[in-house]
């Protein structure tokens, strides 16, 4: 092995980092936190045209578009991936990936399982992390605080996050979103992070 | 995926880690370190026939043995691996690992990187790190420390150092013994036991 070789293991590539998840499982809290904790990663802004819900901030929580905008992104292959998803359009923008990669920065980014599917098809070897639910009855307790116990959507989305725990084998890593505080959560997801940038052959990321 | 499968997945077997790399690189030290953090691994004592050096405790620092109990030991099968090394022998025993592994200890074992190339071919899904030292000067000038400046040991274990650093592509991480304090590279070792235990597919070690 040559020393340049060497040289090379030892600063390893920047990591493409995807979270994904059943809805209501935790995905943005788990985000929030480590951005609320420092971890030096680039969080890549999911653009939709769902309504903002009370408190988001477009340009923070998402980059809010309208449905015209969006289509026209499409059209120009400016997604990584995107879908509609209950009836909104949901997209991970191609170039803030690839600029936040070319400047060396590991780069995290949060979709649902259908997404980190294309995703894996697209780049397998960015490093796929499931967020399960405890049970269940703990992911529809979340469910039902967010969107109302008899609302229609919640069968549907417990339906959804039953068939999304099916496609667990496309992932790298399953990591539990705990119930009490999510402190486990993000430890657990900086521990790949940073075993990930141990290891002797480098995942390399190329978009 | 059934739920049967889903819990054998988060309820991962125990690991079994082996910390190789030069002589002089800080394997003792690092692993000192961890112990005293309080790291819940259950640490495999090496048999060896070595003269105990200054401080070394028997049943502690390592098993010290005479050559005939070794020898006999050998004979027996009752170590993973053995070796004579700048003569003498070392050896890793074989019942303490099957026992912290049935216990469902995560277990970490310390060997020369010859050690891990053996181990590597009979249980080939154990973890294995490389510790290497910043530079092949750094190395120099610990080895220096312990065995004085103009040791003939100390060109044989430099000349040694850069032959197994060649072993590198066995290894599944390589974590820097740093000079300045050991914290980053033990915060380094857990963050890949954590991400390990994390794996969707678990590495199954069977002896």
């Amino acid at each position: 092995m040559t020393r340049d070789k060497i040289n090379k293991t030892l600063s390893p590539p920047p990591l493409f980092i995807v979270i994904s998840g059943p809805s209501g499982v935790g995905k943005d809290a788990a985000l929030d936190k480590m951005k609320k904790a420092g971890f030096p990663f680039h969080y890549v802004l999911t653009a939709t045209t769902r309504p903002k819900r009370q408190g988001e901030r477009d340009g923070v929580d998402y980059q809010f578009l309208s449905e015209e905008k969006f289509r026209q992104m499409i059209k120009t292959n400016q997604f990584l991936e995107w879908a509609k998803v209950y009836g909104n359009y949901y997209g991970v923008p191609k170039r803030e990936i690839k600029e936040a990669l070319k400047a060396g920065l590991d780069t995290i980014v949060k979709v649902d399982v259908q997404g980190a599917t294309t995703i894996k098809q697209i780049l397998p070897d960015a490093v796929f992390i499931f967020l399960m639910p405890p049970s269940i009855g703990e992911l529809a307790n979340r469910l039902k605080q967010r969107h109302g116990l008899s609302s229609p959507d919640l069968d549907l989305r417990l339906n959804k996050a039953q068939e999304e725990i099916e496609s667990l084998p496309l992932f790298d890593y399953v990591v539990i979103s705990h119930t009490d505080g999510l402190d486990l959560t993000v430890t657990q997801i900086n521990a790949i992070v940073t075993a990930e940038k141990c290891r002797l052959k480098p995942r390399v990321v190329t978009l």
